[in-house]
């Protein structure tokens, strides 16, 4: 019998992502895919029938199924085999009770994004999660795909140079129409003020902020943005664009849409600096276009000799077999694996591990809250003081 | 021997592109492609040796060789088989006297962009054009591209839907390093306040501007700019970042950059409405990306089936026979031909010839100055009041 | 504690795939990412060293780890919570010894390609298979990418009119340089004719030829072809070309090469009918290019509407969330276990699952002795007698 | 008045090319686009009618327009202004009559391709053109894209180390149906063998075999085909593969057919050596991949920093606006004027000035006589001696 308690494998529970949810099996493949977790219990759904159902359908054991959070993290921590850290996958509006029951009962926590509807939320967590001395880890999963990770390394040794422009977009076309009016889940929820925090820039816009803010390391000072809402009938922006000042110096415009026909799911960063560029897109993900300055243009690709260790680190199998998004999503909670099997261990993490924590959700948030407040303001300039 | 005074053709001068020069030799070459111009008379040159020089070597008659554009436009008038038409691809700030000069002499003018270094001077030419009644014609040559002119009949027909969103951007390397400091003959113009009248925002922003104007046909009615000097010493903004309120509910984006490595001239632009979206890029000109909402996209290439009349119309040879910048730039003198071909029988312009006019050159400089009025006030907001 | 009788799992084992092999842990992600498989038992190396220390790293019982293939498929078929099926994934030469082994121990058989290094093996695998009534499973894995399946689909339903032409290629650069006399490990056996069986024509040529057969679904009747040993000291191929005559009228050319620099896994195929084309390659899997005749060529994008019944069974994620190389593979084990599954409870297999048997295993090693056949008789015409 | 005389420009003649021709009118753009040739005579058409017309149309001298070629190629020997080059664009079967006319006449050929329906003829003509002196230019128009002069010289020079792998086709999708039966010119003498000479092989395949001639310099020793008649009812091939082996130890593979849904006109080519690699597609020209071993994939632009002096000499314009089909021609245009320029003048031909000759056109011709061969042999390999 394979044990659970092999100990190579963290002892996993999830809240949220029951049947129907899309981010919940994404978040158990993630997990599973690099064998080092172990999924023993979960809340999976707020109502009882489906939490019993979604449970069982996983292998759960039934007296680790629960159909209430808080019942959880107090179950599981009395156990001496209870799980380790749990992964929050609910709607947004929920993260931050859900990550608070837990951080308060030990366990650590993996959070998806946006980690709350509000920075109030994320800094009561932040410093919870201090306090308690737990890991917090926020599922930015973009910022774990390989070529994000040499890129970030690339503008971190200089080889671009002083970056002068960061352009970055997230644009979908799934929410071009009033779908949610038709009771389509995910956007139902997702359109929902009460439920979401705000529309594109809380669902995307967030994400795009955060492969900005990993590849170049320069926080944003200020902004001015369009907040659109052009779907009839539609409770939060559907469309959001905005100008960036860097406080490195580097000027920026970010575009995060859900009413783009014929882009999927493109989110994608061009970074220009003094000495070079770079350019990558989420959707050919192995491939990263970097041009030094007056030089050809070259396709760097994942798996190949070109890729730096912090590329080669994050990555399985070799070039020219795509990796995509799950193996992204997989390196993000191999990277929280390393860190927690290391700390069960009572050694440091070891060098180089890196993934979003509860300081960038925080920063995340308030970047959100930056441009609402811009766009509210009819575009107005608003400064940012991010982390604070 | 073959005769210039062959109706099939229109008696072409020039002022401006003497040796050295880049953009002379591309409207020699355009006027000459589809063999509607025939190139008898120019001042090439305000330096009479390069003048001289510059004419024999087209092959022009010495007698028509001239070192003032003054005198030029006397001489030419005066003449039975004078010049109709002059091709003005001086510096900027020369386009407007030389433009007068020539509008006054009662021949037509064919001039470079931006128009002029000011929005008074536009306003002044446009005054005298119409006075004169003499064609006026901008060489917003992207305009021209067969695929572009597909894009326009398609959002003209409604085939988008409402136009939601419109993000467009030129980004070119060649200025990434301060190279008008070496005597760089191209660099030095064009980044001359003086000589240029802006930088990157009137040398190619207004490309970019132009290129969403004809697509979209809505006028901007505000935006918000960064202007950005990133090259230490640069007397003029070498990258802009705005953003775009539409008058017909469009929200935009406009990126221009002169220090972007890895993008040679790389011009393109996605209007996204509520029924699809096109996508264009200028390097890869002869397709065109449509996706009508909800389905896959298509590749629509100039020269196929696929193309609408509009692009047929100015397209010469089958798809996969690519065609390219001077191709797209010759377009646009052959609609310029066709008017002038018929104007001198009396005939009106055939339907759907069309190209930019000194209206449009007016509505270009008047953005150029929103964006620096924009740009020098910290990027507030600033209406714009179009071709007034 | 997670359960490793879970009906909702098979028992899986292995033979191969311990340190430093390439294929092992591809197979092991692959049987995990669905959870449809428990990996219980292995023979990881023949080793028995390296056996122990590659399944104690995996969590395998001790008890289930073995150093010897056989002792392994009879102590296994022994216990009453024993391995339903076994992964083969060693090199090429043992696949025959070891699967016999299973199957004669009554357990299912899932073995990497290509099945045998010659086919009287293959042909003593497919009968035994059929005395003892066990799956044969043969690890072609591109046939399982959702846009492959969509692929074969359209083809099946007559949307592309008559397949007149068949194009395809697997070309790779990774032994450009004779790295094998290094001791580079995959490129030992890969390069050691006793071991291999072949070059590239039996490493990748046979991954090229079965993704055409999938797709197309005609046989190649005739083949003329050129075997090419590039690189000085090489003991078996490194690149083939060959013509192809299939029996439905279809004319094909098929490239195979491991000396093509710039190509890393460049498996491609276009496919052309009276009615239309499809391309699809596999370093972009999610996309696939149909041009119906006279129409634009599409972007038929896996995860969106426009993907067919074929391609959704076996995808995960939306359109524009990239799935690669280990999710197609998934895909084939998921589709062995759904057939497995069903055994196990006396139902059918449900309908539309598919994968490549020992028939189809076979067919490929006929292939490539045809190759072989007709490269070392100087490229002569060779006729192929499929599947007896 | 412009000079019909003017030292800087060859006087030039045409035969065929009257309207509603396609390849007439490229070449009167491709002569005319960088003003080196001045169209001052033309037999348009062998219908007097059609002759005359057209050659007004044109602005040709009344006196200058002919019906007869034999008539042309006298007189025009007669005259003092006669024309000193004639652009040869009929139909196939009439280039061998029509070239010998002028170089008895004295006067230089320029000539589409095929040379000739037969070798026979060619090597008439390339003895004809020895003798009188005469410069034989054949218009294998794809081998002087800027980038195909990039790679040959890359190749020459050894950048590539020795050459293994040519790969090289020409797709196109105009004869997917019997267009032919509708009357459609093109396709009418194009698919007529009398006319023609052939079909897919004679009208692209020998563009195919030419480009990668030019490129890699190595002959072909052998091969073997498959000539495919696909569309009911079409009397030549509409589809052609072949394997080859060339003399210097390269293994190659050309595909060319007419019948494949999705290609325009797409020539493309990958040549592949023990140090690296080149990829080139006509239908984006501008670009070169170079993939030194080992190293990230480069695109080596036309018009950048990075393209080599070949590529420079017959490039107009900077990088990134593209240069298309036009230009190229222009560019073997350019490459006969400057010899012509030359000998008028008593001067050597500019070193580095290379363009196909009747050597080459000859070659080409043996080439698809060997195609031929093969194919109606069953595909049997077949040895080519070429240019005797």
């Amino acid at each position: 019998m394979n044990d659970s308690n092999f100990p190579g494998r963290i002892r996993l529970g999830m809240v949220g992502g029951g049947e129907g949810a899309f981010i919940g099996a994404v978040h158990r493949i993630a997990a599973r895919l690099d064998d080092r977790f172990e999924l023993v219990a979960g809340a999976l759904s707020s109502r009882p029938d489906a939490a019993r159902r979604s449970g069982l359908a996983l292998g759960l054991a039934p007296d680790r199924v629960y159909a209430d959070y808080a019942e959880m993290a107090r179950a599981e921590a009395a156990r001496t085999d209870g799980i380790e850290a749990v992964s929050i996958v609910t709607p947004n509006h929920m993260h931050a009770p859900v990550a608070r029951a837990f951080l308060e009962a030990g366990i650590h926590v993996i959070c998806d994004k946006p980690v709350t509807t509000n920075s109030a939320d994320a800094r009561m967590l932040r410093d919870l999660a201090r306090e308690r001395g737990r890991l917090f880890a926020v599922t930015h999963n973009y910022s774990a795909y390989p070529m994000v990770r040499h890129a970030r390394k690339m503008v971190r040794d200089g080889l671009l140079g002083e970056i002068r422009v960061v352009n970055v977009r997230y644009a979908q076309d799934w929410l071009a129409e009033p779908i949610e009016q038709d009771g389509q889940k995910q956007a139902a929820w997702r359109t929902d003020p009460a439920r979401a925090g705000g529309g594109a820039i809380g669902d995307i816009g967030t994400h795009a902020w955060q492969l900005a803010d990993t590849i170049v390391g320069q926080p944003v000072e200020a902004l001015a943005a369009q907040l659109n809402s052009f779907v009839p009938g539609r409770a939060v922006d559907d469309d959001v664009q905005v100008l960036l000042r860097y406080g490195g110096g580097a000027r920026g415009m970010l575009w995060a849409s859900q009413v783009a026909p014929g882009h999927a799911n493109d989110l994608r960063i061009g970074v220009y600096g003094s000495r070079g560029s770079l350019q990558w897109a989420q959707e050919t993900p192995d491939d990263l276009l970097w041009t030094p300055l007056g030089e050809p243009t070259r396709i760097v690709r994942r798996g190949t000799a070109a890729a730096n260790e912090a590329a080669a680190r994050v990555s399985r199998i070799p070039g020219g077999h795509p990796e995509g998004y799950l193996e992204a999503f997989a390196a993000l909670y191999g990277e929280v694996a390393a860190h927690l099997l290391a700390a069960r261990d009572g050694r440091p993490a070891p060098p180089d591990v890196e993934f979003p924590t509860i300081e960038d959700g925080l920063r995340a948030v308030e970047f959100i809250e930056a441009v609402q407040a811009s766009g509210f303001a009819g575009g107005a300039w608003t400064a940012l003081t991010s982390g604070t």
